[in-house]
């Protein structure tokens, strides 16, 4: 990388990178299910008419193709670029991540995603199903033909995979459980979203051939960001704007959601979180809750530490992310912009 | 192989090679997830406690240990046996199967398979499609492992997997057609059976390095194999004998499947086929049909040449595929096996 570039900018340009190898990749589809995926990406209405609403932000492809930007001072080869190599991790990623949300909305029995209608409420779960299905043997069929370094990278991203998968079947289960620890819940959302920001991560490192000490530093750093994300998804389920995330305040309450700084409440919070953990007890995600009751729950968790828990852990994350990126010996223009991408997925704009 | 092997040794014998591979990659699984797996395949009670029952035939993955077998005297290495070299992708294509078995049961509410409830209906949705995500996944994961041909093998893999989904997709509206063609029919059937078959015959080829030559010839055995298989099928389905095939007789007429012969009849079969079709019309898969209306539309078939057609196409199907296995040089005694587990498949035990 020439010159330093913000996240913003490089999300920006590494879609228009991507883009065309993903709509070839969805093109491969039968033409039902590559328009079922079509509109879950974003591209189309249910009927095929083409969209032009702003595209979502591909974090997972961005972080693909710039990590072999970063290692590419080591690895460049004569005649291709190590991000044009990249290009079908960056495809790999963006659907393995597709795949998982559009049977987690089956499972879920969630009815809106990104503001559209998901799935299996347009059409059917059987269509929602076979689309998922289509989408994470797609991400093998395009990884398959990515070059000397592809095994690796299947092999790396079917780990991630059935980490995901993993994570999604505790989560399921953890529903039905009142007793849920922190250990656990940490390690579900490790798997559930660690795992693939990991393989996001360190998947274009692989496809550049850069040796595993450099691999293995870029893994930790998405797997580190991926539970900052993930707390910082959680703040803001709680406390952050209605403008800014979509979503009304004190939304994970109202779901009575026991993201992690309500396990962390109710495990280290004394009094403040026993009252919590009898909030929880009284208030299920089927009840309606007054407006009064989710200020209460917030507070409780406020009083318990839980937010300020939560706060620190989101930093903690952060700091071991770009730790984890010291000394590999990264473009240093790249290296900045990992940084300040970092920062901006896990600001909190409460 | 040093000396002739009948079918059902062969498979026998297979299944010893295969299943401790089998077992260590689903035990990677997470325990709840690999517990669900191992009830669908048999190996255990929905409680985890094993069973002793008799194993399924394992086919596609006899099929791909025989094949690496027969290609094996061109291309065997010192240190290590093709055969060998062909067990994950022995795994892998099971690992396939199984996957799109339990995502189909869940689509076709079928709640027995091999004379056990299946996964969504001890469990539920969720684990099934969790079950099967972690299965698809899994195959890959697998593969990767596999060699210096893994990538090419992985490739192989997805894209037989993008048609199977495409098949099962297609199946699922023409459920809802009543204009769908023999030559649409047959383009289904060739992607949901075939497909699979195909890659089952070929897999071992590829892991082993064969010449492209080897390697189409022995995919075109399986897609041949796989239609022949399929129309068999049909056959069984109408006049199978129900102590061979665990069906009450007529049992595809009792659920008003349009099997191949079915839309074969209506398309070619004259009086008789106009008959048929006005059965179809007034007998839909959720009633319940009269003895003698079974028996009635059975005749028809009969009458429209249908059930003359199946066993003609079956035989050519069988013919195709065994065409497809000459000038190839394989080990002779292989190939004869080969050529016993084609008959093998694809016997009308009527």
């Amino acid at each position: 990388m020439s010159q330093r570039t913000n996240a913003v900018e490089w999300l920006t340009h590494a879609r228009s990178l991507f883009e065309p190898a993903m709509r070839e990749a969805v093109g491969r589809l039968d033409p039902f299910l590559g328009r079922v995926t079509s509109y879950h990406l974003g591209w189309c209405e249910p009927d095929g008419t083409p969209t032009s609403g702003p595209a979502g932000k591909a974090l997972r492809p961005g972080l693909a193709l710039l990590v072999a930007e970063a290692v590419g001072a080591d690895v460049r080869r004569a005649g291709r670029g190590v991000v044009d190599a990249a290009i079908p991790g960056a495809v790999a990623v963006e659907l393995v991540h597709n795949f998982s949300l559009v049977h987690d909305d089956i499972i879920d029995r969630d009815r809106e995603r990104r503001h559209r209608p998901t799935v299996w409420s347009v059409w059917d779960d059987t269509t929602a199903i076979l689309a998922g299905d289509a989408m994470l043997s797609l991400a093998h069929e395009v990884l398959a033909d990515a070059g000397p370094h592809a095994d690796a990278a299947s092999l790396a991203l079917a780990r991630a995979t059935r980490e995901v998968i993993r994570g999604q079947a505790r989560d399921v289960e953890f529903e039905r459980r009142d007793d849920v620890t922190l250990a656990e819940c940490l390690a579900m959302e490790a798997d559930k979203t660690g795992a693939l920001l990991a393989v996001s991560s360190s998947i274009g490192a692989i496809l550049a051939g850069a040796p595993k000490r450099v691999v293995d530093g870029c893994h930790t750093f998405g797997a580190e960001l991926g539970l900052a994300f993930q707390i910082v998804d959680d703040l803001l389920g709680i406390w952050g704007s209605p403008q800014v995330t979509g979503k009304p305040v004190f939304a994970d309450l109202a779901a009575a959601k026991k993201t992690l700084l309500v396990v962390w409440s109710i495990e280290y919070g004394g009094d403040a979180g026993a009252d919590l953990a009898a909030w929880f007890a009284t208030h299920g995600s089927r009840t309606v809750i007054e407006p009064g009751e989710l200020k209460r729950a917030a507070d409780l968790i406020e009083k318990a530490g839980g937010r300020e828990w939560a706060t620190a852990a989101a930093d903690s994350h952060v700091a071991g992310a770009l730790g984890a990126l010291a000394d590999l010996g990264l473009d240093e223009a790249a290296h900045h912009t990992l940084v300040d991408l970092a920062h901006f997925v896990t600001e909190r704009k409460l």
